[in-house]
């Protein structure tokens, strides 16, 4: 009889800190350069269904030893029909030794926050070192994530955020919640514009499906990150900072030719080619360049792979073996 | 906070029977041919691990409306290096209505009894009505389901099983354990051949990846089922008995042609075509015919597929629920 440790959210909330988080995604981009780490064609389940479930497993070698899948689903009708959410996720955490499964934690914060953490490394790679604002489109659940994701890929030097959401409502609680969480002023903008005057660091994190603003207002030095459209023909950043971009980065640079509007449609109108992408890990790992001077204006694009929740999955796992935390049932 | 019910090999062994099982993989090959069940590529991992991963998805629709994935690996050292089973699986059972992941079981039970499962359906629409003899190759864990399947395939009307295995202790243990568990009786043959003669029906469990016998020694009116061989260059059936059999029937077509040896090496050698292979779902529901006549010869040949343990793993949960039966954590 073996044990498995279950987490549950409140049991990963306690467990999971955004600086951790950081580190462990920054190291699964690094594996993947290094040829450690595989992240295979995740797997797609729709009808006959009424909701879409994504099979994501990945696996990480060097120092991290992660082997784990994520189930994760989107049913739209069931905050509706079922007062449940829409986004459900779990993880099976895979001993890599001998491949027995040996925790199954929720997923949901884990996906946040690896999205945050990549965001967070894109920042602490290729924004400007005296970044102090941020401007962010969207103040829901991935947004706030993506503010403690900037936050620590500034090293905690990040001083005021200003942040744009059609709902205000939401606005104003991402306001409180975010100024209580790090002692950071938050700025409700008016107009999506607003966020584009003195912010060092623009984070797109929308459900839209088409550029959020005109990228010739963008100023100089800026570093952008962009992880909300991920379909072919949906973008939230134009051709025109594309264009203007010194440096385009990807999550998984695969994934984003797969997925990424933001680069598949410039590409496709001949802007920029598939090699100008670059992979962040080859930067991680110095075998590219990242900034060269403090106008340059930086991209960075990333899709969810499972390498970043194998990542902070581990991490998760690890840390409750040792802080004893979660419940361990036979099995 | 949502329940999830967690269910060891103890409480599969309880809700599990073979009847059972026979039945929902039948609906299952049903519900493919319908083209109401989908079996998507399943996901291999192995490098940086030591052994192999699948990730193994499916659904199906109709009235079983089910939706799962196994995660199973084979681990190779397991045994000697950390005194765990080769093979491990556990199956992951979503609410289809929600995608909400409700139950989680060990799944190595499950992969036997669905695999027999399989067996025992060929056995229902293919073999000969008055069969009572089967002869089988190998006596391990998978040729023990592989004979209940058999004998409920058959209606219980199974009265003799001759079984050959290299390892005549593990053959002495399949006789013991199967004459105590079906009360027919079983025999050990001392040479392979020895189970062409008097036996309706053969099965194929080893692990060979060459023919196990001469095509041209099986009597007319056999049904023959191959559950082992998996891999292009892999068989346990030769192009002679391919080549006289009348029917050529597979559980998913795609998937035999993608993995079985026992066709892909016939087809190579244009003994026979792509066409000639049969679903088992076209024949359970009539679209194609069987068995025509007492002296046809018959081959089933099947690949593990999802939607075997999708269908399975459904009936083990929902038998779970109504018994009440397992471990209901909060999750």
């Amino acid at each position: 009889m073996i044990m498995v440790k279950i987490l549950t959210l409140e049991n990963v909330k306690k467990l999971l800190t955004m600086q951790d988080a950081l580190n462990y995604v920054e190291e699964a981009y690094k594996q993947l350069t290094l040829g450690n780490a595989i992240v295979p064609q995740r797997i797609a389940i729709t009808d006959p269904a009424p909701g879409l479930t994504l099979i994501m497993p990945g696996i990480i070698g060097g120092e991290m030893n992660a082997l784990a899948t994520k189930i994760v689903s989107v049913y739209k009708q069931n905050p509706e029909k079922y007062n449940m959410p829409t986004v459900l996720a779990k993880i099976m955490v895979q001993d890599i030794n001998t491949g027995d499964i040996v925790g199954i934690m929720d997923g949901s914060l884990i996906t946040a926050m690896r999205t945050g953490a990549a965001t967070g490394v894109s920042v602490k790679y290729l924004a400007r070192k005296d970044s102090t604002v941020l401007g962010i489109y969207s103040a829901g659940v991935q947004a706030k994530k993506q503010v403690g994701g900037v936050y620590w890929g500034l090293d905690q030097k990040l001083e005021k955020c200003v942040v744009y959401d059609l709902n205000k409502d939401i606005a104003r609680e991402f306001k409180k919640e975010i100024e209580n969480e790090l002692g950071i002023e938050v700025e409700i903008a008016e107009q999506g514009d607003d966020l584009l005057d003195n912010t060092d660091i623009i984070v797109a994190a929308t459900t839209s499906t088409t550029p959020l603003f005109s990228g010739d207002k963008i100023t100089e030095g800026t570093h952008l990150s962009s992880i909300g459209a991920h379909a072919p023909a949906a973008r939230e950043l134009d051709s025109t900072i594309i264009k203007r971009a010194s440096l385009l980065a990807a999550g998984l640079k695969e994934a984003c030719l797969a997925e990424a509007g933001d680069y598949i449609i410039p590409i496709d109108e001949g802007i920029i080619k598939e090699d100008d992408i670059v992979p962040i890990g080859d930067i991680i790992t110095g075998k590219k360049k990242g900034r060269t001077s403090e106008r340059d204006i930086t991209v960075f694009k990333s899709v969810g792979i499972s390498a970043q929740d194998v990542a902070v999955a581990k991490l998760v796992y690890d840390r409750a073996l040792k802080e004893n935390i979660g419940q361990d049932i036979k099995f």
